[in-house]
């Protein structure tokens, strides 16, 4: 069943954020949706937390014909693995991203202008911080989940870490304590491809640069699948338009790369891709410690860890040299490798395969906290 | 021991060359050079095959001063892997490269103007059939060896199937009897870059289109590396010149990207890098055949393979396709996995560990002509 209409909310804090630079953003505004109803101790609190391109719309529709749901409803909902006839389901939107947080789009109130480059850059650890703030509001003392994928599962680890009387458990899928060199260097060349467009004008662009930034996420969209998903999508079929022999002719996995590039171009700010890039280039769970080991002495919640097999972009060794860690440290720590065909992207697609393990995670928790 | 000073040589033919596509190409010059000498009956004759960007500049120099040698000088000269005391080695320029042999940047001299797009999209079987004209014209009857890496390898292995009884051996190294959907789409978004370079002008640039070239070619070096020499050549270390926390702040892997985007620039003509591309993700060494079976049918000669374990770009199980193939039709084939962390780069930098496997399979096939 869905969640049915629901509703964006906005917050605006007083307080500045005192960023991992040393500078300083304020005020913060977060959007930020809610799906069930908290119980009467607000202990039945869950924290989504989304990916690069996500947004703080989980789950339903804002109007009756709205097109398009949420992009998780197939998790959240009555009877749903998260089940908001029993969980109070909340997912806000990062700072440093476009859909309605604060972020290199919005207007700096002390210039009356729009960011763009003069946004600090921000961490992952900068987003959990901001998201804090909303559940000090909501008077929530302690969540019962955070759980994200990708960019989401680093922020799990940051709540693990940060604040770990605040969360009761934490959910980590398709995530990694640091991104790979290689990671890196793949969003390496789709901020190149941006800056390369000269209608992005070092960010004070009107229009979003749109060949740089369909090309930034074309190359993205390579490392969200995997070579055995390319194979079933797509295999060396040619486009049945062009000429096998014209020069400018596609093979399909072209085309789609094209066409989801641009279509993003629609629907995300460039200079937000950029500095939610540099985020996920920056994340290293040891930051401001010694070793992860160090960061992750702090961890008291149970940990339950996903990685999926055919993702490359932060591979299954990366959650394990996390898990490995924390059995270490006598952590309580469980880990399923889920096999997948679906790259990276298996986190968004695998719900059905992951979602007995999750629900009894979840389960095992709440007894615990009665 | 170096070969010394070598020369280039040309040799224009009068006869046209028929492409896979239909179009006819003509006249066409190829550029290659002579390494050793060739015995009296002309048996003792290795031809190898370059890479995407290489050339017919194998080894030596061209002068006392030339600052480097040719690019596979560490396997080619006297007492050397090929020893040129013992064979004659000769390597030329594919067509559709730009070191001298025709290509897009080439005079058409039917219209007197550089062929730019006009240039027909070519196949590396339109390759090997221009590298035959020339072993016919040096009076070659049948190759000691076929000899190369990735696309160097492609064209060995058309040797053993469009001409199976000009050579008597073929070692194909780092190649891939199709490249993957991943690989192809990891060379269109170099094709992307390009094309997005306003400089570009559809291939009517006077200068090479630089940053469009230079990310092209970064994409590149990421598949040319793996996971496991990134960690190793740069881990996560960040430019000593930047702050962490500047927008355009750089890894230490996006600088070497960037340096080695642009040195290319200056050396390799971006159409050619666009057609050659094009002919690296049209391969299939099934054209023209029901299967990869049915072409293989026609070896005749023993192949050795060799991968390496961490190249990603044509991964060991593309090459071990081929040798169950080959094993299944009762063909000589002799495969060696490398274990190798350079990435498809290997087969330029393993020499030293395969050279003992190579020289011991030249010699069985010496010794079988003697």
């Amino acid at each position: 069943m869905s969640v049915g209409i629901v509703e964006e909310k906005f917050i605006t804090f007083d307080q500045d954020l005192k960023l991992e630079s040393g500078r300083i953003l304020g005020p913060i505004t977060l959007a930020y949706e809610i799906y069930g109803t908290p119980n009467a101790d607000r202990s039945n609190v869950i924290l989504v937390l989304h990916a690069w391109t996500g947004s703080a719309h989980l789950a339903g529709k804002y109007t009756e014909d709205d097109p398009k749901p949420g992009w998780w409803d197939a998790v959240v909902g009555p009877a749903k693995l998260l089940d908001t006839d029993r969980y109070c389901v909340i997912c806000s939107n990062v700072i440093g991203s476009c859909f309605g947080s604060t972020g290199p789009a919005s207007v700096n109130p002390k210039t009356g202008k729009r960011y763009n480059l003069s946004f600090p850059v921000i961490t992952v650890r900068d987003m959990v911080r901001a998201q804090k703030l909303l559940i000090d509001h909501l008077g929530i003392n302690r969540l019962l989940a955070v759980l994200g994928g990708s960019m989401g599962g680093m922020q799990a680890l940051e709540w693990a870490t940060q604040f770990p009387d605040r969360i009761a458990s934490a959910i980590v899928m398709a995530a990694t304590a640091r991104p790979s060199p290689q990671a890196i260097a793949l969003n390496a060349v789709a901020r190149w491809s941006i800056f390369n467009d000269p209608t992005w004008r070092k960010g004070e662009y009107r229009k979003n640069p749109k060949d740089g930034l369909a090309l930034a996420r074309g190359i993205g969209h390579i490392t969200f699948l995997s070579d055995e998903s390319m194979w079933q999508k797509f295999g060396r079929r040619f486009s049945a338009r062009d000429g096998l022999f014209d020069f400018f002719g596609q093979f399909e996995v072209e085309r789609y790369l094209s066409y989801n590039g641009y279509n993003f171009v629609d629907r995300f700010d460039t200079n937000s891709f950029l500095y939610l890039a540099k985020a996920l280039d920056l994340y290293d769970a040891a930051w401001g410690y010694e070793s992860v080991e160090e960061s992750f002495e702090r961890v008291e919640a149970p940990v339950q860890f996903f990685a999926f097999s055919s993702d490359w972009l932060y591979p299954p060794y990366q959650t394990e040299e996390m898990v490995k860690v924390l059995g270490k440290l006598g952590k309580p720590v469980e880990y399923h490798l889920i096999p997948s065909s679906y790259g990276h992207d298996a986190f968004l697609l695998e719900h059905e395969t992951f979602a007995p393990m999750v629900k009894k995670f979840l389960e095992g928790v709440s007894k615990s906290r009665e």
